[in-house]
């Protein structure tokens, strides 16, 4: 995987801007550079000159002025990928950056590869698998909750708590080995109680962050939200409340109005993804009877279920709804009682006055149309979700090969429970530990191959 | 106009990459990020640091670690604006940029207006303002040609130009003013002859460059051209091809596809621009029947104009069309005969003996459909714009306000040159003169009023 040639790459966003970053990694990125610039006022060439400082100059080709720019260098080891790394600053056109990649190439770069030069500062041992795969997580992150995620990952916190885990793995690992050698004398140096406890422990973590995945896709793809209730009781008008909420912070951030996905809702720095429920809300008081199995699909997929009633509706036939929903323990459902600006408060009150006692849901009563209590819905929205974060002490997996090998780690981990309850043999005790360890190292990239390096990489942007 | 708050603005693109720069600028702006950010393992913090230097820490917000960024600064007035500036160069993902932008306000700094950056490099004296404009039209070219027009205009070429013409008419304006104090002695310390001789030389300078525009403009927003022909001959697959030459050069560069208007083509660093010639295409030879204003019109308006023949016209009808298209003398004519894959090669030249002779056009033999000579046909596109490069000395006038400045230099220019011819008095060649300078002085910002300086700088975009 590793290769000596200099990459090169414009690394801002595709486009027209004020200024455009095209950055070159390898060991002949300086020398390349020299051959193509002149620094202002100044006799010296880039190799002469220190490391990390400005050098204002001209990228020149064939005695013809491309243009002024803006450069620094990096002396390997201390750079971003651990190798040399040049940066040069260029007027953001679109025909420059292409200008001066071509002349780069010329002269003895080439085009690198998406997520190459994350690729390169992994293999340079600047970071570990994790926190290269959550540097393209974190440039990808479209909400603060996501981004807060990515940023510890990156920051290494998700790696420490794996290599800790799998620390203790490795020294129950050669204990059993050991015993391997002896294996004629029948001696257990891995105590079997001390290591069934220490496996149960390890296992209760793998289980959290497995649990954790759940949340940290949510995050990445939106936490899915179905609204349902009878016809005409406002579930369009709060949906539009929930999504002109967001139009109005994103408009002023260019470039995003692209990435906005139909009914997708950034909330305080939390994306909500509003999942179809057409079908579902005009005909929830005919569950029952048509037992449409998209419908309950829809709804199972929901990690939060918005009901929405008539503040006229009677409790029974509130309750009845509920039970209809048919929601699991893990489903958040919220009930919103609308149009209160109708009904005189004491008629809301005694009516819920059932419903409240319940600890399975909260009740919040609002008026859709006169924008009453909207706070308070988005924020018991957003609470819920916040609560979670908690749960899974902020380490919260966000990413589909860490989430596969936990699991593999979990499926070997009880193999190993299985083997201590039926005292099977070190040797294959010692295998299914051996295949934990394997799988926590692939997190991290202790353990890596070409295969799983390149399958990473090619999904990240060009010029990381 | 000037300011002394403490601009901050996106500069990269706009969108996601791998890495963005927000730039800061004004007297707080280096007080204003110490704030936000803490040098990795370093307890100094940023104004106890040298500038010009590249830092590697984090943004903090409440405690709390935004991102890990390298950050430079630079202290007035060794900066693009002459103030002090301040880049971060973060991850580059929307929320993170607006994040951070997000902070920067709240620590002090406020949003920068399109191109005020620039302006405030204007204000200090680190450009003047014509090479403030190039700075847009940099950012903004599209082709190899307009960004060596825009290059050279930043560089000061056309301002050189403009002062010293400037220098001239001065030195006039004073001798003849020096007239005006001893007007009673009826003195002309400004020889006549010298004057009009003087003026004659601006007046030719200015109208090169008033000529210049017209090329300038064909850079900026392509050269027009106009391809014409009877039915079938092969105007289309002609057209095809030079588009696609083109779309092979431009699909690798990331976000040009949305900049490609339909039917312009960049070859070899010029924008070409086909004007619509659909109606005209299939009915030139009805053209002294329909005598269409619209099909004249466009006609009218190509620089260049492709009379596309079959090789199997004869000379005489061949002629009789170049008479219909009725050119000026300033359009370029060229004459293509497709087909000869399908005659022989001693029937076209003896077909085209009378024609080849001409001056006033190129003949071209191609087979479109076998791609024969289309490289021919290129080059002669090419020479055809690049010669008058040549005429107009590389100073190219890209601007809509430098083109009007001119005229109005040249219209009072006329005045001085008929106001001496008529012998009239000092002070009202003095005021013409006056006028000249005025304008002169309009191109480079040695005269301009905070409406022109807002006329101009909004039309920049944000972060420059």
């Amino acid at each position: 995987m590793k290769d000596d040639s200099t990459i090169c790459a414009i690394s801002t966003p595709p486009g027209t801007g004020a200024i455009s970053i095209i950055r070159l990694s390898g060991e002949n990125a300086i020398s390349i550079v020299d051959r193509v610039f002149l620094i202002h006022n100044n006799k010296k060439n880039l190799s002469q000159k220190k490391p990390n400082t400005v050098y204002y100059g001209s990228i020149l080709y064939q005695d013809q002025i491309i243009d002024q720019v803006l450069l620094t260098f990096f002396k390997a080891p201390k750079s971003y990928t651990g190798e040399n790394v040049v940066e040069i600053s260029c007027h953001g056109s679109i025909y420059l950056q292409q200008r001066i990649m071509e002349i780069l190439i010329t002269s003895g770069a080439r085009n690198a590869e998406p997520g190459e030069f994350t690729l390169r500062a992994f293999l340079n041992g600047k970071m570990d698998l994790s926190q290269s795969e959550a540097v393209a997580d974190l440039i990808g992150s479209r909400s603060k909750s996501l981004h807060e995620a990515a940023l510890k990952q990156m920051r290494g916190g998700f790696s420490t708590e794996i290599s800790i885990l799998r620390q203790k793995l490795l020294n129950f690992s050669s204990l059993i080995e050991l015993e391997l050698d002896f294996s004629e004398e029948d001696v257990n140096f891995a105590d079997r109680n001390e290591l069934k406890g220490q496996i149960e422990k390890i296992q209760d973590i793998v289980d959290k962050l497995l649990e954790s995945f759940k949340y940290g896709n949510a995050l990445k793809n939106g936490v899915p939200v179905a609204i349902v209730g009878k016809p005409n009781v406002g579930k369009s008008t709060i949906l539009n409340i929930l999504l002109n909420d967001e139009k109005a912070i994103v408009s002023d951030i260019p470039g995003t109005t692209r990435d906005i996905i139909e009914d997708t809702v950034n909330i305080q720095g939390i994306l909500f993804r509003f999942i179809d429920t057409a079908g579902i809300r005009d005909s929830l008081d005919k569950l029952e009877l048509l037992g449409i199995e998209r419908t309950f699909n829809n709804i199972r997929k929901a990690s939060i279920v918005l009901l929405v009633v008539d503040a006229n509706e009677t409790p029974e036939d509130i309750s009845q709804q509920i039970i209809n929903l048919d929601l699991q323990a893990e489903q958040k459902l919220i009930v919103i009682t609308n149009k209160i600006d109708l009904v005189k408060n004491e008629v809301v009150l005694n009516s819920f006055k059932d419903l409240l006692v319940s600890n399975k849901y909260h009740v919040v009563s609002i008026s859709a149309k006169k924008n009453l209590h909207i706070d308070i819905l988005i924020n018991l929205l957003v609470e819920s979700v916040k609560y979670k974060t908690q749960l899974f002490n902020d380490i919260i997996v966000i990413n589909l090969r860490h989430f596969e090998s936990l699991k593999a780690t979990y499926e070997a981990g009880k193999r190993v429970l299985d083997g201590v309850e039926n005292n099977i043999s070190g040797d294959l005790l010692s295998q299914s530990i051996r295949e934990m360890t394997y799988n926590l190292g692939a997190i991290t990239g202790e353990i890596s191959t070409d295969e799983i390096l390149g399958n990473i990489f090619k999904n990240f942007c060009i010029g990381k």
